[in-house]
């Protein structure tokens, strides 16, 4: 890959933004060499005017950008991800990486199957940047760090290997340290654990207490726990019910463990309980060293 | 109450510690007006080293300090204080006042009524600072921030109404911006939710996932969901066992929600959970408000 590519970014939400900034400030990309796709051009006028981006275009121009990057970034919800695929995989520039950063990817992976990409003209990698903010939109993508943060890339068989390699600095660059890559399915088993269930939880303790002024008990666990119940609901739905055979399969797992603990507790069996407590501060004290 | 009062730390632990760091660089107490007693002698002899405390007492020899102190901090678990004030009730210097620290507080205002504080030459004054930290003991204490932290008081039928509001001030200065004075029965239905029922669903979420390398699919969420899960267990154990029917009906609660959100992505019931979820982002961001 030539060093002075030109990147493109479709859709410029919390994520989309948040790329923006980071692919100006800590990759160091040129404007001229940054632009986006969008279907508010009140928030592609800001981006110009904020320095990030330099062409932009409406979403039905979208394939004057795409023929014109040698790579892209799709930043959409992922329904919207395969929408895009499907309706524009016929203008990408030949020989250009294209990737997504959706939440869930089994999906997506079997639409870019679907779509032919292994003789596609472009590359397309599947991501998952493991960074977000509770507040969304444009106007909040500052808020959105991505040091020292997870990425996750489930590759498909046909990428071609220089290409991950190439990405996979982008990505560096930008700020994350961990870059993981697995396949498609073990993306959705993991996330289905490590974020979606931690936003069902979330989101089940603030449905289950309508008292607001609560906070007043709080001691930073109530607010740490809920922070993610200030979550994008549409978006959120649509991964839940996405990958819902996986994060069933994790509800049920975390309930019967919370039903043990709560036998344990209303049995008054403090000696089994305190030994349960004991393993779960040990391995949480290991999985943080592994963080 | 004099302005160059003698104060005595019950305990030296990670909340002993750390009240005995924001009375001597927050509130300004002198060295020589703060003592503390221990059962850990290189506790106390670090803890005069470091210039926090001047004279320091053997629990054995807590006696000797209880009958020396205007003001007496007991920062030990809810047995412990409870047992300590049996044991000592006779000791305090007349007029003194007195609290605790403990995360449950119905038991200890049960304790102190049957002991006759009401005739007793101290006041009790039950107390509880929400704050804390992942990793125990004195050591950790420079830890616990209790900066723009709650606060919650349960003051009993015959506190005097000046010790009560000498008390508030102390802990004002010491950071704590929101101080809650509720019944001991309320403290403990509040508490329940706020903090009991956050370290049961953080503990259950690690007993439920034995991958250690699972973190590097973390993105913050699961961090921050299972941060206290590294909790001092056998506190904990009897915190939960004590306030053990209200933090049943707790998660009962929190169960039957949870199920529902289950329920609606099992069903694909796409339109009913975005709505749901709306009504949860709300709430939470009203919470954050009050908070």
């Amino acid at each position: 890959m030539k060093k002075d590519f030109t990147l493109g970014i479709v859709g410029l939400g919390l994520m989309g933004g948040a790329f923006a900034r980071a692919l100006r400030e800590k990759y160091g990309i040129p404007q001229e060499k940054l632009f986006a796709c969008d279907i508010d051009k009140n928030i592609l006028n800001t981006a110009q005017e904020q320095g990030l981006v330099s062409k932009v275009f409406d979403t039905e121009n979208a394939g004057a950008m795409l023929s014109a990057c040698d790579v892209v970034f799709i930043c959409l919800n992922p329904s919207a991800v395969i929408c895009f695929l499907e309706k524009w995989s016929g203008s990408f520039k030949p020989g250009s990486i294209v990737t997504d950063i959706a939440g869930t990817k089994a999906s997506i992976a079997a639409a870019a199957e679907k779509l032919g990409s292994k003789n596609a003209a472009f590359d397309f990698i599947p991501g998952h940047p493991m960074a977000g903010a509770e507040k969304g939109g444009f106007a909040n993508s500052h808020l959105c760090n991505f040091t020292d943060k997870n990425y996750i890339l489930t590759p498909l068989a046909f990428n071609k290997p220089e290409n991950l390699e190439f990405l996979k600095q982008i990505i560096h660059k930008m700020g994350f340290n961990k870059i993981t890559e697995v396949t498609p399915e073990e993306h959705d088993r993991k996330i289905a654990f490590t974020s979606q269930l931690c936003h069902i939880i979330a989101s089940a303790l603030i449905d289950c207490e309508s008292d607001t002024e609560i906070t007043r008990f709080g001691g930073g666990s109530f607010e740490d726990l809920t922070r993610i119940a200030m979550l994008n609901a549409p978006m959120w739905t649509e991964i839940f019910i996405e990958n819902r055979s996986m994060l069933l399969e994790r509800i049920n797992q975390f309930e019967k463990s919370l039903n043990e603990l709560k036998v344990l507790i209303g049995g008054s069996k403090a000696a089994e309980l305190e030994k349960r407590l004991e393993l779960v501060k040990e391995r949480r004290t290991e999985m943080g060293k592994r963080g």
